[in-house]
């Protein structure tokens, strides 16, 4: 181990390092913690019956394919399976377009690839996920955020955005937005679309919680509304049947898809083996939509409940858009109220919430917080709101 | 889709093409050929059952934890499982240094990751696996073959490599190498050590077959030797259990382990929950080292009946070194024979092998053909052995 002190890292590696935010969060890692914080789907959804029966039919029945090498761009019938979906919901595709992937983080880092130099731009909305900018930071790019509002980006924001960065491609979650929960019209849609189109710009659309839909009319997604845009679509069923499969999908035009395939095979060969079959095998004989039918009404729960205890004097001077689906409502704190000052008031009383300011790809963002209702039962977060409520008022009366 | 000639690529992706081998090979994929060109481990010893047993009852009894998201370094248990295998095999290490991932592939990808920048090198055995050097060139790295005979790397090549050409990292499978199915000798072993200890450079030992022997001695991993050097090793499940459960992890030393789990979090978050609780359910009660022998017992019989069928008088002018392990078993051609003159003869009577020439990185190597004996069961190791003799006596006629 002498030598490592003279190990020379990659350039990209100055560029990434773990989140502050996160750090902070594991604190809030305690079993006696009520925890808002979380961004994880409620275990006791998932079909945990159906997953070990497809499972015990593909090793009873096809031991040998199940357990053998793949091919990179994924197991045939689920590709078939998961077209079918895509063309249900608008989207024009057949399988030869789906490259199956280990989650959809993988297809955030795979288009990375295909399309980042170092010093590249990539054009997001603000506030976004994460782990998106990080995979874009490995890849050494600059991070373009877009001014967003409740109805997602800002078209002459985007405008300028496109004009004078000149970005690689655009990444938006447009239905229930983590960490905001909101979703882009259908008008911020068309112009985004015809934005990109006139600047030949790509689009990146991450639709994780899409199918989470408990109140409102459903949008097209992007990839269904017919523009001139090239659009790249991810799936994936982390939020729909388990993230511990880690099975997402990526829809690309031909072109696109050939580079995404040749990346993928050197990241990792190909997504397990055994879990596609497993899943392909689950969705021919699940009932899926009645599946998404329960998360929807036991998700639609737990968001009532988080409005219903936002109703709380504590938190009139707050302000928030009531979620339509997703895991997650984004809070705006009261004028002169700090993130990470309320974080650990919360704290203080057992509660942890995530300070926007992780959300955010510049500094000065400190006036929200993201709240997660899905992996909370309605009695905790209530109570987790009660004290939240607490914490709240404290700040409000120092501030 | 009509922006999609505007579509302007990472320039990584001028550095990465389909093989133009690989493409090759497609034409052999057949059901009526004999293919002697797979790098498969046989399918009908893949443990099934056991893993069918150990699937259900992690469903049946941590469903909520197994379907879940998981912490980025991976699972517990798991990772202490390896640990003290590694242990158990001279490697100094415990769990806080086993990172699991997406197979040894990604691996090799997150190493790449973490120490390559555009235009750096890598340094290489020659011939070596090919899809690593798909993942460094994927980083727009230079790979440099270094000069290997059947002993591993020529320690006054490598030592002019390190010098000259200041690699970030070297690259080797020390072990029943793919192609050529041969190993470091000790001393060599040694000298590699000493040599990248020296010159401050890090070694990247991939190990996917060295539990395979079937013959000779063991001899200690390059992890295993304690130098000064920095070793960061790579194991996989991949031969031993199955790959489609796509599990193989990294033991690395603590400033390294941090980086690659920060590359491995933007690349997939986390390696899927439910099959590492499955593979750890597994080890804790499986028989794991009878299934070694009863491995290595089945693929030492294959590799003798290849054996065998070589010393017909067809084969009189070949050369090739007996495996003592591992898949792969490398032919060096009689003078005036080509490689792929030769797979085109042998197609024509339906059997596949591997063009030698993939494995280099550098063009000109055209006397080789890579030979598997995992994969065929012994009868058609004969039949097709009969028809490329068939195939080579014909090229020597017309040569």
């Amino acid at each position: 181990m002498n030598g490592a002190s003279r190990l020379r890292f990659a350039s990209r590696m100055d560029a990434v390092a773990p989140s502050a935010v996160r750090e902070i969060l594991k604190a809030a890692e305690q079993p006696d913690i009520l925890s808002l914080a979380g961004g994880l789907p409620a275990p006791e959804l998932f079909p945990a019956a159906e997953i070990a029966r497809a499972y015990a039919d593909v090793l009873a029945h096809e031991p040998g394919g199940a357990l053998q090498y793949g091919v990179t761009e994924g197991f045939g019938p689920l590709r078939e399976w998961i077209a079918q979906r895509m063309t249900s919901q608008g989207i024009d595709t057949d399988a030869s377009r789906v490259l199956i992937t280990h989650g959809s983080q993988q297809g955030i880092d795979l288009m990375a690839r295909v399309f980042l130099d170092a010093g590249d731009c990539v054009a997001v909305e603000n506030p976004t996920y994460l782990a998106a900018i990080q995979a874009f930071n490995g890849f050494q790019a600059k991070v373009c955020a877009v001014e967003s509002d409740d109805d997602g980006m800002l078209p002459d924001a985007l405008e300028e955005a496109l004009r004078t960065r000149r970005p690689k491609f655009l990444y938006v979650i447009p239905e229930f937005q983590n960490p905001k929960g909101t979703s882009f019209s259908l008008e911020r849609r068309r112009r985004l679309l015809s934005l990109a189109a006139a600047h030949g710009v790509p689009v990146l659309e991450d639709n994780p919680y899409g199918e989470l839909r408990f109140r409102g009319t459903s949008l097209p997604p992007l990839a269904a509304l017919g523009s001139d845009a090239t659009v790249v679509y991810l799936g994936t069923f982390s939020k729909t049947l388990a993230p511990g499969l880690r099975i997402g999908w990526m829809v690309a035009p031909p072109e696109i898809y050939r580079k995404l395939v040749i990346s993928k095979q050197a990241a990792d060969l190909h997504t397990a083996t055994l879990a596609q079959r497993a899943a392909a095998n689950l969705l021919e004989r699940f009932d899926y939509e009645g599946h998404l039918k329960t998360l929807r009404a036991f998700y639609g729960e737990r968001c009532e409940t988080m409005l219903e205890g936002l109703k709380a004097p504590a938190f009139k001077a707050a302000r928030w858009a009531t979620p339509e689906g997703g895991l997650f409502l984004w809070i705006r704190l009261p004028p002169g109220l700090d993130d990470l000052a309320l974080f650990q008031r919360a704290l203080a009383r057992k509660v942890a919430v995530v300070p926007g300011r992780s959300f955010f790809c510049e500094p000065g963002h400190h006036g929200f917080v993201r709240l997660n209702f899905s992996n909370v039962a309605p009695a905790k977060i209530q109570e987790a709101l009660r004290r939240l409520g607490e914490a709240m008022a404290e700040g409000i009366r120092e501030a």
